[in-house]
């Protein structure tokens, strides 16, 4: 009987608390798509993509324009209904109504409908994205291993997704999109990176790209690489300056290395050698490589440079 | 046939190899929460700390109090179950029988209690660290979507649950907790850190802190940062032994600093810079930083080291 | 209805695109075993091999052996079925049929009895995994903690498993099993590396352990260790070529150090301090350590090097 009470004490008191961090309580609110929710819509997304390799059943010729169709219309629906529940969250932050605006749901539908117009061209990057890793790791005995198993595939396939809807300014589904893929890869890109074809991310635990990386094509990065800012504070020009690095085309950045800052840019064709760390900008072609001077005593006397023809 | 006699012959060998490492069976023995319980379990206990963020069910104003309600009970009865199970083995293993001592059940269900009755407390640390986060990350646009997505703070919501029952000394539970969002985020903090309002762990992909840290107010981490150990060996005193650093209020440590060492103090509104080592105190407001010197013929001359004004 | 045609022309030219990239389309083809079916499939492994620490349901010493008896042949068939699926897929890409040779189904049921044979034995080297953290980790109370919860353990079981079918070249399986963990745990080992029992991976999230690598007994690796390729290129012999390093018998490598190249020899007994950079070999016996030369104005002057007693 004593316990009964004190249980319901506890329950008032946690409704009390409700009152406190109105941040962190959504009740009685226009819906979120949960993190549950967007996850299998991605999951979706991809089996467009790569159709046969990501849920269980088998695909004949005979079916497929039927589950390919149903699946897109599924999409399209859920993609508006998230779009719209994201955005009326948004506006009603500033007081607003997002259904006064007349053209509101015909301008999510149109967002919706120009995401699955570009899953072709998606598939035509993802192939380059493929063919980059299959090139880059003697480890990988066929392509469709590489859409199976490899993480920095299944990274890049979201990030391309998410970045498609950061681009039209969506909130939230992009970045809850990214986190997921973060959890399941260790591989944690912002929405907002602009990375060209081909890209190969090996091995991938601990990359970090930040937000406004701009990253050309061919570039390949190994695992622990940071792409990141320098020293990050909110103000109110942080939203619109560019606070991380740019990358050129066909740049190799080997494990561990940390580069940052939104003036810092990569030229073409450069290598940055594990565990390096840059802030600053560097030409086409360079090579940067960490060398230091280590104690006589130690095994590791000259040896442990990272001479010029090892990386 | 020749077979079936083969398959017979391997479970009976396989059922033959259970008499050996007793400690890899689990049969006719007090049952054990699973991980699948505990991490169930763990998403109730953030569902009532973040009411409409974590299941898919929408909350109303009108059914809340009985769905809290519900959920508190549901929460309450299978801590009590898990902890008896817990603490019964635990009790087991010097041969003796938990429910010989006639308090076990009410201790038990006192810190069932006492962990509900602390609700609404973390409700308040944990908002501490969602405002860390949005302070200190421009690419975060609201504090719902840090709820929503961010891993630094799906870690620390753990973290400050697991702690609660590591402190009260319930063997399994705290470490199982911190294994599943170590698992979810690549956040890595043993359940008996103690670690100050206000943390925020940004990225965190392969952060460690360890069991014997202590982290004050408002420090900041990014991903790849240790708080670890010099070289561990478990003797009869390593249990009692403070093992890993103190960290004071303010301070910042940058990716990929390592940390290590029992008696090491990082002094308040200190900075730690990027791939630090540091073994050793330092007093307030101290910045370490590293500055090697590099080859010169190599592009990273004195450009890659890390500037006084550049983290 | 112009929506409505427009979503027709959408699914029409996704379906189209099918016909480009044919390694990102399975339709109409022998099925593989997806990702989710490999997943179920370990997991069931794991439940023989830690009988009643993975699956919910709890073991009573009357109904184990059916139990196991039944899990054991489900294992059997599923084994045979997605190792045929697999070797037909391979088969199929040179234009051959697996089923024309006789002896294909008689092969792949072979290996999968062997593999069901070696549980016992796998239990013995695991018993050593465990025992190596117990050793070796001050914070871990009790062996039945290590195997609930500890991702090294987890990871190294999943890769006992893999390499077994590495070694027989089943295609995809391994890989997908090794990647699956990797996603769990962050600890990514290719199915391919050799390595001794008594092996200690704690914390664990980044380390990268390669195709080629061969560790010895009672090796001790952290967090962020990678054991990895130099420049790693296709070509004819990638294939072939050592290109990962030999870790020797009761070596240490603490947090964050990277050893590449396939001659790289650490001798037996060596100690790998944390975030040293290692591509040449060092004979048994050896401290390789990291004494970087500082900038005197700031607090890390010699404070910050890897004094030879610390690690």
């Amino acid at each position: 009987m004593k316990d009964k009470e004190r249980l319901q004490q506890v329950v008032n008191s946690i409704l009390d608390s409700y009152h406190q961090h109105p941040d962190m309580v959504r009740v009685g609110k226009t819906t979120l798509p949960t993190r549950e929710d967007i996850v299998n819509l991605v999951k979706d997304i991809q089996m467009l993509i790569f159709p046969g390799f990501i849920r269980q059943e088998p695909l004949g010729s005979l079916d497929l324009p039927y589950i390919i169709g149903q699946k897109t219309v599924s999409i399209f629906k859920r993609l508006q209904s998230y779009m719209e529940q994201v955005l009326c969250w948004e506006i009603a932050q500033d007081g607003a109504n997002c259904y006064d605006n007349p053209s509101f749901a015909k301008r999510v539908e149109g967002i919706a409908i120009e995401f699955l117009e570009l899953i072709p061209d998606l598939r035509d990057v993802l192939a380059r994205d493929i063919d980059a890793i299959y090139d880059g790791d003697p480890a990988a005995r066929s392509k469709q291993e590489i859409v199976l198993g490899y993480p920095g595939i299944r990274a890049l396939s979201v990030h391309r997704i998410s970045h498609f809807f950061y681009e039209r300014k969506i909130p939230l589904l992009p970045r809850i999109m990214s986190e997921h893929i973060h959890s399941q890869t260790g591989i944690d890109i912002n929405p907002g990176a602009e990375i060209g074809e081909g890209m190969m991310i090996d091995h991938g635990t601990g990359v970090v790209i930040g937000e406004t990386a701009v990253i050309g094509k061919h570039v390949r990065v190994y695992q622990g690489v940071t792409i990141g800012a320098l020293s990050p504070t909110r103000n109110a020009n942080a939203f619109k300056a560019k606070r991380h690095p740019t990358i050129q085309d066909n740049v190799v950045i080997y494990a561990g290395a940390t580069i940052l800052g939104g003036d810092t840019v990569v030229g073409a064709n450069s290598i940055i050698g594990g565990n390096v760390w840059l802030t600053h900008s560097v030409p086409p072609n360079s090579r940067v490589l960490w060398e230091p001077k280590t104690n006589k005593q130690s095994v590791c006397d000259e040896e442990m440079m990272l001479c010029p023809d090892v990386v």
